[in-house]
Formats: C-alpha cells, structure tokens, sequence
C-alpha cells in the first residue's frame, strides 16, 4: 500500500496552507502548461488519480466532461472534495494506485498531477491506465521531475561566485527517496525520465509531449521567485495516448 | 555553420587519444545500449551523422547494410575514414548538418553518435531526417545529457561528507555552452530532453525509446571510473521511428 502522508495530521495542515490547495488550479504556475495538453472535454468521461480535493474534477464538469471519478488515498482528501463538490457528474473515491483496476475502455482522460512519485509500481498503474483508456484517449500528469528528485540530499548549493545550483547525484540509482516536506519521511520514488517514458511506451501508449515545465517572463515578473524554476526543473508534465 | 572544432589541430590530436577513437565502437561503453536500438540492418540503407573515422559505417556493413553513407564536417574526420575503409558500400562525405539535405523516403537507418549537440537548429535537421527516411524507418542517436551540458560550470562538486554531486543551473536557458574540452571554446547547444523529444515528435516521429545511459555493474567492474555515471547522466540515447 502506499504511504498516505495526507493524512497526516501536520502534513495535512501544512499541504492545506499552499497556493495550489488554497486557489485551486489558478495556484499551480504550471495549470497553463498543463492545460495546453488536455483534449478538448465536451461529453467525456474522465478519471483523477490523485484527485485532492477535486479542483480539477470540478474544473472539468465545467469544461462539459460528462463524468469525473476522482481517486485518492487520503480520507481527507476525499472528505474535503466531497465538501465542496455538488455534482452528479463527479464521483469521489477512497483508492490506492498501487492496486486499483478499472473498466476497460471507459476512459477518454486519465489525468494525474503531482501524485505518481508517490507510487512504487508505475509500471502496473501505466498498465492499468492504458486498458482503462479508449483508443484514442490521452493520459496527461504531471509528477516531481527526477533532477528534483535524484539527490541523495536535495536542496540549492550557491556556487563560489553566488549562483545557485542543484545537485545531481545518484541519477542512475532510482527507488525511495525519504524528504521532509511538512513532516518527515514523505517517500517518493525517484524514476529516470527515460525509465518513465519507456513504461508509458512499454504498454502501448504513444508520447505526444514532454514538458519539463519553466515559468513564463510574464509569471516570473508576478512571482520573483518563480526566477528560481529556470535554473533547474522542480516538475515534469507528460502526455501520452493510446 | 557549424563550429569546425574537429579540424582544429590541438582538439583533433586529443580527441584520437580516446578510446572510442582508437578501440571504435567497443571503446563506447553506451555501444551495447544504443547496438539494441537498432534494427536488422541487412540489406539496408543507412545515413551516419557524424560518422568521424567510421567505425559505425564498417559496422553497419559487416552486419549486412546494402549502403552507408557517412557525413562530417570535420575533413580530418572524414580523411582518416576513408583511409580506413575499402568497401564501395560506404560513401563519405564531407557535410554541414546545419545545412543539409537528403533525398526523399531513402533511409532506412539515420544514425548519429554524440554529434548533435553541436547542432543550432535542431529542429531543421530533424526535419531532413524524417523525410530521408522511409515509413518506419528509425533515428537512433546520441547526445550529451542536458544534465551534464546544462550548468553554466559543469563539473563534480564534492559535499560536505565528501560525495560528488553535478551540479544543475540554467536548465530551462537553451542554447549555446561554451566549453573547454580538449580545445577551448568548442561550442554545444543546450537543450532539454522535452525540447529535443518535442521536435522529433513535432515533425512526425513517434519515440520508441528514450535512455540516459548508465553502465551496468560489469562494465564498472571492468573499468572502475564508470561508477561516477551512475551519479549523474552524461548521454542521452534516442530511438525514433517515422
């Protein structure tokens, strides 16, 4: 099973505090990007994994998905987005993406963001995320890009000169990576980026984008420390299809 | 065009001092990564960008190419590679990738070994490439990792508990990276995996494979300096197929 840090209690109180669980969609620097790789939704039926607290099912009905099934490990999660969800169209549910299976063919978006580095096993979500697609269907997410991700500790050096850098070290070696991140021990699981492109394609599906995601001029003159982001990718936005 | 650091007299005596320059292809310790990217070659017609003193060429043939035909930029390159080869099957030919053509659907095989981060404009090579190959034809290259070529100093820093880490700055600013490699001043184009797998897929092709070459446990063995790549990638292996 995976580990389920959101529900933590001081997990949960600091994850609440971030722009992204505080103003949705709008709070995350990388939705624009993101969004660019979604198909259009008009009557479509979508799925979640990782759903929070349902920003994005929301956002989808909105854009005329037919339905949205949100999946989450975290009761609070789920609790929270049933909250403030009044909708049909969306259904939540308590699920762990280690194991979870679903319809076959029923699916016209499967969307993740930020949720994946937390799995062990991608390859048998990917698996079970390309039955779960119809042809045609695209799976677009996002997760921590493994130049964040790979050192064995993590965190800005500053150069002799002042410059900021990011270590790499141990790029080759993927599994855990235990961090603090509101509390201690969060594990995520670090994958090269070939490794994760070459399980989407392993089971069929197609690589349409790859996105190692920079603000924007126009983002960085509204949020100075976005500044930061160009000097080495913190996320990693994929778009795959069947 | 393209930086002629190949002619240059310092650079080019340093570089034949290289094992991949004096052992060919088994002096590549990514030659058995990127050997199972590529397809039967038998009776084939295979395009090398970059084929320096053609080790891949004489390859190519002896596993049954009908055709190879090498480029450089570099006349000492293709010089030495003509004085090494006798086989009317392999053409060299001295050529600016920045600039040049092929006929239509020829190609079977395009194939290029760490010659492509000298390249400006990629993207206008990998347009020529994908109408030089016939309809399932494959691109099998290598570059440098645009973790190694990223920083605006690469090189190993060592932590405080003394372990080498790589240091990333200015990922998401492509472009030239001025470096001191045998020669000073020899000129690659930075770019990030998503850029360069967005231009292949941009232009038709689908990809196959993406790897950041690591060395397996026997190689290290063999040859102990090897470990440090497990730290930080220093090639990126691409197969596409049209």
């Amino acid at each position: 099973m995976a580990q389920n840090i959101y529900d933590d209690r001081v997990f949960f109180a600091g994850y609440t505090t971030l722009p992204r669980s505080v103003r949705g969609l709008d709070g995350a620097p990388e939705w624009p990007a993101v969004r660019a790789q979604l198909p259009d939704l008009a009557g479509k039926s979508v799925l979640d994994l990782g759903c929070g607290f349902g920003w994005f099912a929301r956002w989808a009905r909105a854009q005329g998905a037919a339905h949205v099934l949100g999946l989450d490990l975290s009761e609070n999660m789920i609790g929270r987005a049933r909250l403030n969800t009044h909708d049909a169209g969306i259904e939540y549910r308590i699920a762990d993406l280690e194991r979870v299976e679903f319809p076959p063919s029923s699916v016209d978006l499967a969307y993740s963001s930020l949720a994946l580095h937390y799995i062990e096993d991608f390859e048998r979500l990917v698996r079970s995320v390309y039955h779960a697609l119809r042809p045609g269907g695209r799976f677009v997410f996002t997760i921590e890009h493994p130049i964040y991700m790979a050192s064995r500790k993590p965190g800005w050096r500053t150069d002799q000169e002042g410059r900021k850098t990011w270590p790499v070290d141990a790029y080759a070696l993927e599994g855990p990576r235990k961090t603090n991140w509101f509390a201690d021990g969060v594990i995520k699981y670090h994958r090269r980026i070939g490794t994760t492109l070459n399980m989407l394609i392993g089971v069929g599906l197609e690589i349409r984008h790859v996105e190692e995601f920079a603000p924007t001029p126009d983002q960085i003159a509204a949020m100075r420390d976005l500044a930061e982001e160009l000097e080495r990718p913190m996320m990693l936005i994929v778009a795959a299809q069947r």
